[in-house]
């Protein structure tokens, strides 16, 4: 029978070499042989080498494969040394030997066979968090790969595919995962009752023998709507004892319960406000009453009136993170991490970083991405995040530390899930890159984009150069491509409420979301300088001189914050108009190319892959041109000004 | 117990006059003692002279009323001959005597008392048709009154409500009902079916008592979806024999069964097309198989290419109904009914009258109006539509008949019914109106709008002239009032997708649905005329040539028509855009001033009532607002244009 599910790349062929030999794999002290990182290790070589003799513990073999747990590594770490007789492997426990397996594999893979090897890596961001937002009746909110295979009708579920979900994440070193949705809706809101501790266990379980830890997401008025009190208030004594209560029948029934993680006071969810108290109040309560157990409490900071008035050009839903949460910087327990998201909006192809991760010098924090792709084509468009990732990573805050990028002032990383129980788990299967790539970087940050995706390119496609070259052309340009036809130099928004696929440049123009681009016949763009709505003060200097300025803002965030007329010139000469213009049939074009290059890979990828590819890219394009055609004329019945090169405007 | 329904204008109170006497009811040659018209007679006398003694036949009384069937006069005509001794009615039938007793009893109430009354009255039209789109599982499509009382959970049902709606009906002459969304979907594709024979009998022959027609809309695709054939093709004879079989059926089991409303090869629904055949091979084909029967055919003319380019500026949805059946005219047969929607859109405020009804001479026409208010304010607005109606009726279509108005075209009207299960029938108490109009206008067009509202105020809120006075002001206002803070001069089409309520001026601009208004920096409208997309062309001469032209063609369909400048000069003398600002400013104020009215009946109409109407205007008013500030900032940002007057906008 066919599975109902790709491996992914964990979809092992044999190696080209025709190694026949004996092949010992001996587990020296504290590995026992049937933790993860031994049956890894069985089951990749009895794929890669079918002609090979697996055996435990023999003398003399052709490889010997040593694995080991070693005090003097830190718990996730891994050390390897290898060459063509075999490999020393040690881990700081049997999930750090795991990801030492991992990485040993992925070289056997990508070298085809038993080569030299040194490599001692210890995972960068302690918390590597894939958050699902699947609702208990099997939906997902913002899935775009099918239905959850979390849940079924209320019903959790754990089957061999939840194994397989286990192994992938493990494989690219995540290490905790919420399996529901942020927004509590439903019967989630009793995952937290013994109507689902029997389920959650043996998940829990599962997924803690592939080194994650499982969160779940609550409802911070469950004191009311499980525990039948009048009051969620974090100060009340009865709400405290209530969780503590929660909190100790919970970690005792689902032994790998890594904690909460709570979308509070945001788009409707109940939070402490309600009760005139602040997050730090809110979070901390929670964060108490589950430290007993090693709990932690990931608390979002995506916390904005979504009731605003489009009139009101003062408030700025940008600030609002910043507003809510700076002045409780420190006030947070030690077991609290503050879950922000990249950018102060949401997800949009390309936002400024959010200003938290340089202000909240004295919180943990938790950078929050979504490779579910949202805005970003929805699985339908390729839409590599990778380089994205890393950029916002690699963002200097200024904040005055030594080390000031996001990736110092973190300690996690987060990201909004792409999977579904679609075949290939990710709706396309180039889509599968984001999942991959977070957890790669997650771990290993060093890693340039090229050095994931050729990783990626080669686990999932095999060796062919040209395939990886065209893969790799396709995947790197998809960021920069899909910006040029969508939405032009930061300014986010102008798709279509909702489901927020397509075009509508004014689709949530007078609305009560905060997203605006005050487009007129003359200027576009918001000004977010000290004379605007002043969120571009948030950022440490130079960064808010840089921002508030037109003259020395980064084109790509031109219209984030600043507002210009149409003929601004930018940094590259052009007029604005002119660069919208050149952009969308640019971005076109290149989603084009894409296209092209991809059908010149028929025969050389799989055929189901191959045919899924080609109708996600012709939906691709056919988008893709109404974006060009809809965002041009749109600027153009505005601005009145033609394209210079005579392209058809409508 | 409280009644879960409302009686709207049934719902009679004694009479100002303390009459005490004996009043004899005699039922002449034809007349049953059981038929609704002698049942509605004692119903209402009891109500309105609860002191009275009513007799049947009593030789002497202070007040004798005769009932009489008439040969001379046609079978729902009536005559009344009335003065304070008491009435003669006389009806062409049961039906006819109904009507004349409605008629005998308004006037009772109107003029307080038994007063001398001569009047013979014959329905203008002889089909009037309410359609009902509620769908099987209970929920209706376009409904802003709760749910279906004709359906809940797939099944039929037939209750004291049923009873109540078939008077509201038979008061206004309402003589045919469609029960179900001319989307025939889920379970409705089974009416058909002996699933539902027994509770449609029922039905129907409750309706027929209150001389109403049962239709039932039907699945096209009937003989595949129900029938199991291969094929729906009219003018296969497996097809044919199929329907006639089933029309033998379904008219033997469902006993006062009218006939069929199609809407078919219509967003989606199967129709003729799909076999290569016309709607005229579709239409006839069932006509011929419920003719036997007395069955007639309504078919709807709302055929349109709903996948549209909006690049595509030559295409013009307008044009869609007369392409399809004007090459038609005169092969109907003469069962069958086409139903035309009022204007050439979609029940727009203001839309220009359907060219088909000029065109179409030799084929029987149903108008279809819409009640419902789904582009009219939902029912939360006011927006009563009596005087559209009548305007449109009015229209002459200057075709060379003799009488060339629609109201001489046609030999039916239909409106989409605003009924649902909500108290007060109709969402809005004030929208029971357009009910109650609309079955006026149809029995006697020759009374004025303000004629119909004077009645129904009287029958609904008692005689207080305070109450007439203000209901009058803001029906009669309502439209003009929606209309001003709404979409101006015709263009139609500013409002949300999908759900059509609250402005969006460029929600339905770059969409596949064929509704553009094309505005940019200089100019707005679509040229419709020879030069444009033909349209006008569609209508006679002069009508054809005064729309072709801004400086002939009326103000209020300007933008319908014509591409016009900003600065162009309106026969007010005003700017498009000074208009367009004073317009929106205008209707605000005018909602306001309803509302300031309808405050100041607190304790002058039922509390309920009156609580429903406040939250309702506070609803239209918020709504109203951000018509207002929308649709004046979409055209200031795109014109540059101050208002003359300098008030705010943004």
């Amino acid at each position: 029978m066919e599975s109902a599910y790709s491996k992914l790349w964990l979809d092992y062929k044999p190696l080209d070499i025709p190694f026949a030999g004996k092949v010992a794999v001996r587990c020296l002290k504290g590995v026992s042989r049937e933790c993860a990182a031994v049956s890894e290790l069985i089951t990749s070589l009895s794929a890669l080498l079918p002609q090979a003799e697996l055996t435990f513990g023999a003398d003399s073999a052709a490889v010997i494969i040593e694995l080991d747990v070693a005090e003097y590594l830190s718990l996730e770490e891994y050390v390897i040394t290898a060459d063509e007789r075999g490999a020393f492997i040690s881990g700081g426990s049997e999930t750090g030997l795991l990801y030492g397996v991992f990485a040993y594999v992925r070289e056997l893979i990508t070298e085809q066979g038993f080569t030299r090897l040194s490599k001692r890596v210890r995972p960068a961001l302690p918390l590597r968090m894939l958050d699902h937002w699947d609702n208990a009746d099997g939906s997902i909110e913002r899935g775009y790969s099918g239905s959850s295979f979390f849940f079924k009708n209320n019903e959790l579920i754990v089957s061999d595919r939840t194994v397989h979900y286990a192994r992938l994440l493990a494989s690219v070193g995540i290490n905790a995962a919420a399996i529901n949705n942020v927004n509590v809706r439903g019967a989630a809101v009793r995952l937290i009752t013994k109507d689902y501790y029997r389920k959650l266990d043996m998940l829990s379980e599962l997924l803690g023998r592939w080194g994650i830890k499982l969160y779940l997401c609550i409802d911070f008025s469950a004191p009311i709507s499980v525990g039948g009190l009048t009051t969620a208030d974090p100060l009340d004594p009865r709400v405290q004892s209530w969780w503590r209560d929660k909190a100790a029948e919970l970690f005792s029934e689902v032994r790998n319960l890594g904690g909460f993680l709570v979308k509070a006071d945001s788009e409707g969810q109940p939070g402490p406000y309600a009760y005139g108290r602040s997050h730090a109040d809110g979070a901390n309560m929670l964060a108490r009453a589950i430290k007993p157990y090693g709990g932690r409490v990931i608390w979002r900071c995506f916390v904005y009136n979504c009731s605003q008035d489009w009139r009101d050009l003062r408030t700025d839903r940008a600030c609002a993170g910043c507003n809510t949460f700076a002045p409780l910087d420190g006030r947070f327990d030690d077991n609290v991490s503050l879950q922000v998201k990249n950018g102060p909006m949401d997800f949009q192809i390309r936002e400024p970083v959010h200003p938290l991760f340089g202000v909240m010098k004295n919180t943990s924090l938790t950078a929050e991405f979504q490779i579910a792709q949202e805005y970003t084509g929805q699985q339908l468009h390729v839409c590599c995040l990778i380089p994205m990732i890393k950029e916002i990573l690699a963002f200097r805050t200024c904040n005055g530390r030594e080390r000031d990028t996001v990736l110092d002032m973190i300690d996690g990383a987060a990201a909004v899930s792409n999977t579904g129980d679609s075949f290939c788990w990710t709706g396309s299967e180039l889509a599968a890159a984001n999942l991959y790539g977070f957890g790669r970087i997650c771990s290993e940050p060093g890693l340039s984009a090229e050095d994931i995706l050729e990783e990626w390119i080669t686990l999932t496609f095999g060796r062919s150069e040209e395939v990886k070259e065209k893969l790799l052309y396709i995947l790197l340009g998809s960021r920069e491509a899909y910006e040029n036809y969508t939405v032009p130099l930061g300014m986010g928004w102008m798709c279509k409420p909702n489901h927020h696929y397509g075009p509508d440049p004014w689709g949530y123009e007078f609305d009560r979301w905060g997203t605006y681009n005050r487009a007129d016949r003359d200027a576009v763009g918001v000004d977010r300088g000290p004379e605007g709505t002043g969120y571009s003060e948030l950022y440490y200097p130079p960064l808010s001189d840089m921002y508030s300025s037109p003259d020395t803002c980064p084109d790509e965030l031109l219209l984030f914050f600043c507002r210009v007329p149409y003929t601004h010139i930018l940094k590259s000469g052009k007029t604005l108009i002119q660069h919208i213009y050149d952009s969308h049939f640019e971005g076109y074009a290149q989603a084009e190319e894409f296209f092209r290059l991809w059908r010149s890979l028929d025969g050389s990828i799989d055929e189901r892959t191959y045919r899924n590819g080609c109708d996600r890219f012709k939906e691709q394009l056919r988008c893709a041109a109404e974006w060009r055609d809809i965002v041009n004329a749109f600027f153009h019945r505005l601005s009145g000004i033609p394209d210079e090169q005579g392209r058809k405007l409508y």
